[in-house]
């Protein structure tokens, strides 16, 4: 009887599930970083803070911000508010084909997201930091990394290291 | 006679010029590049194409495009429709002062367009090259060298450098 019942809810279950329009895509659009950071949808539309380079890991990178980190960074307002999100797009450097000299993105390496929210990140500055790679969230121990980097650096930039480029 | 004439004339003209609201700042806004290319409203807020890097000016640049060019290029269209413009963005780069490795924008350098118009600009690929620096037109001469390094190295791909990063 037992037996007969669990079949029931399983087959029930897998009929609910095979109902669902997208239920696999629905899982991986909300897959979170251990720090509860998501990637934000249309982040790749959003404009841009600045780019920059890095030579040790040579990789050429942008920095967008969402409407919130924009406003605040041109009124150079700090604290940034709640719900500033800021974007970091990582790629390797590559040499230009056409161009000498000239160095373009090659591979995309990683994508950074910083999520301001003062009261739920109070322990990381307000800001809830998030790493993706592939699409897929780093683990925590990468994540632990974050915060105590940024703290050392910029806590007089509210924790930030990108500065508007005019 | 003439002279008192001229003298009113010059008078007039003094005075309707001084009754105009802004007649400096419009005639700043509408300055033009030798090829027409004017600085278009609002290039700072578009999207990125990618960033990109040169070594022998020590620079770091970002290449922009209104809605026009950006869906042009996501849908890997070819040749740009009328109306695409894309802005290059050209800074000193320079050493952060916070991160070891790392290079930010330092002073801008030049700002640059393309501005597509396959009719007007027959001539240089249907493209009008605009330099600025400082927010002043470059000049004729320099931007004489604009279409044939675009038309040498990379004509497959409608005389356009940068490839759009994801």
């Amino acid at each position: 009887m037992r037996h007969l019942a669990a079949s029931i809810v399983a087959l029930l279950a897998a009929t609910w599930a095979l109902s669902l329009p997208f239920p696999a895509a629905t899982a991986a659009d909300i897959v979170a970083a251990p720090t509860g950071v998501t990637i934000p949808k249309g982040y790749r539309n959003w404009q841009v803070v600045a780019p920059s380079q890095r030579d040790d890991k040579d990789e050429i990178r942008m920095i967008l911000g969402n409407n919130i980190a924009m406003r605040a960074l041109r009124a150079k307002q700090l604290p940034f508010p709640d719900g500033a999100i800021l974007a970091k797009l990582a790629w390797k450097r590559v040499k230009s084909a056409e161009f000498d000299n000239t160095f373009v993105p090659g591979e995309p390496q990683r994508i950074e997201f910083m999520v301001k929210d003062a009261k739920r990140y109070a322990p990381t500055g307000g800001w809830g930091f998030g790493r993706f790679i592939d699409g897929k969230p780093a683990d925590e121990a990468a994540h632990a990394t974050c915060f105590p980097c940024h703290q050392v650096n910029v806590k007089n930039h509210d924790f930030v290291f990108t500065r508007y480029a005019p």
